[in-house]
């Protein structure tokens, strides 16, 4: 059984495996690409990775943060592109204003367009987690802003999140008290990141979603900047925090001489 | 000249020695305490530890706080007691909730002990940068409420702290516009800490305060839990941030085998 899956590009860079691929849900398209570890096989931690309003699955914080898994931890790594984004739509369509104003109004309008999204990212789980070098492995999720518009839901639906970094979102908008009723339901670990003069959703707001996830195992780590200014930072936070409940392996084969144990691990053990 | 210090007990545990002095500051006695890797020569980072109100020099998070940093990064670190705190009373008197009560009438009404306190700080960085073993190297600071309640007009006033942990404290209290003032007189990179829930300082309050410290490179950290229950994720962050900006040594010498590097200079190189 393939699910409905079609690979397309296959390459190697430095350690990492790339696939592009495309599923097919009940007739819908949904474009994905899949990083691990070059050689991987057995079990080992699948990350999914949510990108941000405008951008698309394989936009470089979504590339860099899924090859910063991979080679720092042996973990696998997946993103597929939201509604009305990447190729989802036609190319001639492609600019970033647009695309961000026809997500927002969607958003406004079509609470089916986050169960749909849902249902596509519990689709990609099925089928990644069907391969080798996947299989039934921990899950992580990593999604800001639009990455948690879409992942909150998602976090709060799939019970094999086990792990969630989300931020650079607020209790606001047409879908206030979903948002909260997601957010009560999420129970994993998580990492909440704010940008201190997000412009877009103001702290007061994230500070509300912040206050009402229902994880006891939760923190919230605030920068100055705009939304869209996150510092490398927070990159390194993401990737520590995901590896201190993914990992660290070594999984069965495929990581790297250079694989390093999570720095929260290290600093547990090292002491 | 040994600026009226005393040395007293001199001891040393698993590789960290540890001094205690009684330092004379115009006839002031200042009571506190020194750790430094054992045999520690030539010059390294020293991190000054402010205590809480109600504890003093060597309470638990203090005492393994200093052995941490000087046994993973081979640092120095020094407490002294706060006002009306440890061995500036008479052991009669040593009952907690008394000393909290005394502390906070002392901070509600007198400004010249937030004064007292900071020249006693810099007394003791200028005694201590004597010693071979540390001399003028690079000064952090960390400390939580009253640990930021008097840490906080100490880093302003000191150009030689270079890097700054504080939180759990608001803008609150008599002295509302002397903490603002201070807050925005610090510009050396600061990790702000809350606690969601604090019951002393509400978060409303720790977020103005954070909001008015003047350095461009700041974060703040919140996780869940009262006033006292701090993580020890808090206490592995600290160290973590301390470590990013005062080190990764070898410091001349002194440092253990098993010294390791900072876990964010371990992320930055490592990848």
């Amino acid at each position: 059984m393939n699910l409905g899956v079609r690979w397309l590009d296959d390459s190697d860079s430095q350690g990492v495996r790339e696939r592009r691929f495309d599923l097919d849900r009940e007739g819908r398209n949904v474009p994905g690409v899949l990083w691990t570890p070059t050689d991987a096989t057995g079990t080992r931690p699948l990350v999914l990775l949510g990108h941000g309003a405008s951008g698309n699955k394989r936009q470089d914080y979504v590339l860099s943060t899924a090859r910063r898994l991979a080679r720092h931890h042996g973990f696998a790594a997946a993103a597929i592109d939201g509604p009305v984004h990447g190729d989802r739509r036609s190319p001639a369509a492609a600019d970033s204003q647009a695309v961000f104003l026809h997500f927002a109004q969607l958003w406004s309008s079509d609470e089916e367009m986050t169960d749909e999204m849902v249902a596509d990212y519990v689709a990609t789980l099925d089928t990644l987690q069907l391969l080798d070098g996947i299989g039934a492995g921990e899950v992580g999720w990593w999604g800001l802003s639009m990455g948690t518009i879409l992942g909150l839901p998602f976090v709060a639906a799939e019970p094999r999140v086990r792990v969630a970094v989300l931020g650079l979102m607020g209790v606001a908008g047409p879908t206030r008290s979903r948002i909260q009723a997601d957010a009560r339901n999420i129970t994993c670990p998580v990492l909440f990141l704010v940008q201190w003069d997000d412009e877009l959703f103001p702290r007061s707001t994230a500070f509300e979603l912040f206050d009402a996830i229902g994880s006891k195992d939760k923190r919230l780590h605030a920068s100055p900047g705009s939304h869209g200014a996150l510092s490398e930072e927070a990159f390194e936070e993401s990737e520590g925090f995901l590896a201190r409940y993914l990992g660290p392996g070594p999984w069965t084969s495929g990581t790297l001489p250079g694989h390093r144990m999570s720095t929260r691990a290290a600093t547990r053990t090292g002491r």
